[in-house]
C-alpha cells in the first residue's frame, strides 16, 4: 500500500526514533550512582538538559533556555556511529567522523526536520553562541559532579588527575562561572581527601 | 565553611540532579531494540522527548514545543520513588502516592525551580492543555514503536492483545491522529502476523 506524504514523513521520523535505539547501547565511562553499570549516553543526555533548565538563571550570558535544552537532547546522537569518547582522550580537529554519522543519522528524518536537527547538533559542536556555552558547560559539569559524588570512579579507572580536570574542563567556567566556583572548591576537598590525586601519578 | 544564598542554590540544585541518578535504575517492561536488557525510564525520557521535537508540526492543535519538551523531561522523574507502572496496570485514581513522590524530588531544589518543576510534572499528569495532551501522545506512542518492532517483545511477555492496546492507547490520537492512523495500520499488520493477539487469551 502507497503511503501519503504525511505517512511518508511519519515513517522516516520513525526510522530515526528507532534509530536512536542505539545511544541507549553507547557506554560512557561513569557509573551511574549506586549502580554497578556504565551509564549510556542516552540516559546522560537526559539528565544533563535537567540539570540546564535547573541552572539557566546562572548562565554568564541571557540564554534561550529552550534552545539550550534541545542542543543537549542531540549532542551526542552522532556517538551512535563514533562511541564515547572521554574528554580527556579528545583529539583536536578530529571531526570529519562525527559529522559524517550526524548526517548519515539526522538524514534518516524528512527534509527539513533532518535540517533542524542537524544545525542544532552543530551549534552545540562549533558553535559561538551563549546557548553552546552554557550547554556546554553543563556536558562538562555533569560527570565532575557523578565524580565528586561516587568516590571518584571514572577518574580512578582512567588515571584523570586534579590538573587534567582543570584543564579540560574551562568550558564550565566559560558557561557557568558560580558554577564552577563552587565545583572548584569541591575538588579542592577531593584532593585532601584523596578522590583524585592533585597530579597525574 | 558557610555557603552564600547562590552556592546553597547551586547545591540543592545537585543534590536534585544527583537523585536523579536514580531513575537511571527504574527499569521498564520494554527492551530497547538489539539489546538484551530493560530500558530505563531516564533514556526513555530522552526519546521521547525527541519524538516529539520530531513530530511537533503533526499535533492536532498549536502548541509549544518548548513545553512539551519540559513535560516529556519530568514526567517520569516521581517513578524514582514509585517504579514504573505499565500503562495497563494503572489503576484509576490512585495518584497520592506519586504526587508526594514529585514533591519530594523537586522538593530538594530552591524553592522557585521545585514550584516549576512540579507544576510541569502535574500538567503532564492531569494537565487540559494542548501541550500535555501532546506530550501524553508521545509517551503512549513510544512503546508501541518499539513493539512493533522488536516482534512484540513487552506484549509478549505480559498478555497484551490488540484490543488493550487500541482501548488504553487512544490519548495517542488525542494528541496526534496522524500518528494514530498510521499506528492503527500498523497494528493491524502485527495482527495478521502474529506479533500481538487480536484478544486476550
Amino acid at each position: 500500500m502507497a503511503l501519503d506524504p504525511t505517512q511518508q514523513d511519519l515513517q522516516s521520523t520513525i526510522s530515526f526514533i528507532l534509530e536512536l535505539e542505539k545511544l541507549k547501547g553507547v557506554l560512557r565511562k561513569i557509573k551511574p550512582l549506586g549502580q554497578d553499570r556504565y551509564e549510556n549516553s542516552a540516559e546522560h543526555s537526559w539528565q544533563v538538559a535537567l540539570l540546564a533548565i535547573s541552572l539557566a538563571e546562572y548562565s554568564n550570558e541571557p540564554i534561550e533556555t529552550s534552545s539550550v535544552i534541545q542542543l543537549l537532547l542531540v549532542h551526542d546522537i552522532a556517538e551512535i556511529d563514533t562511541g564515547d569518547t572521554m574528554v580527556y582522550d579528545v583529539v583536536a580537529g578530529d571531526n570529519a567522523e562525527s559529522i559524517a554519522a550526524a548526517q548519515r543519522i539526522f538524514g534518516l528524518l524528512p527534509e527539513a526536520k533532518a535540517k533542524y536537527f542537524l544545525e542544532l547538533w552543530h551549534e552545540f559542536e562549533f558553535g559561538d553562541t551563549a546557548e553552546a556555552r552554557f550547554a556546554r558547560a553543563m556536558d562538562r559539569a555533569i560527570p565532575i559532579l557523578q565524580n565528586l559524588n561516587n568516590n571518584g570512579q571514572s577518574w580512578q579507572e582512567n588515571g584523570i588527575s586534579l590538573d587534567m580536570i582543570l584543564h579540560k574542563n574551562a568550558k564550565v567556567a566559560a558557561g557557568c562561572k558560580d558554577l564552577w566556583v563552587l565545583l572548584e572548591q569541591q575538588l579542592e576537598a577531593a584532593v585532601a581527601t584523596g578522590v583524585v590525586p592533585k597530579r597525574k601519578q
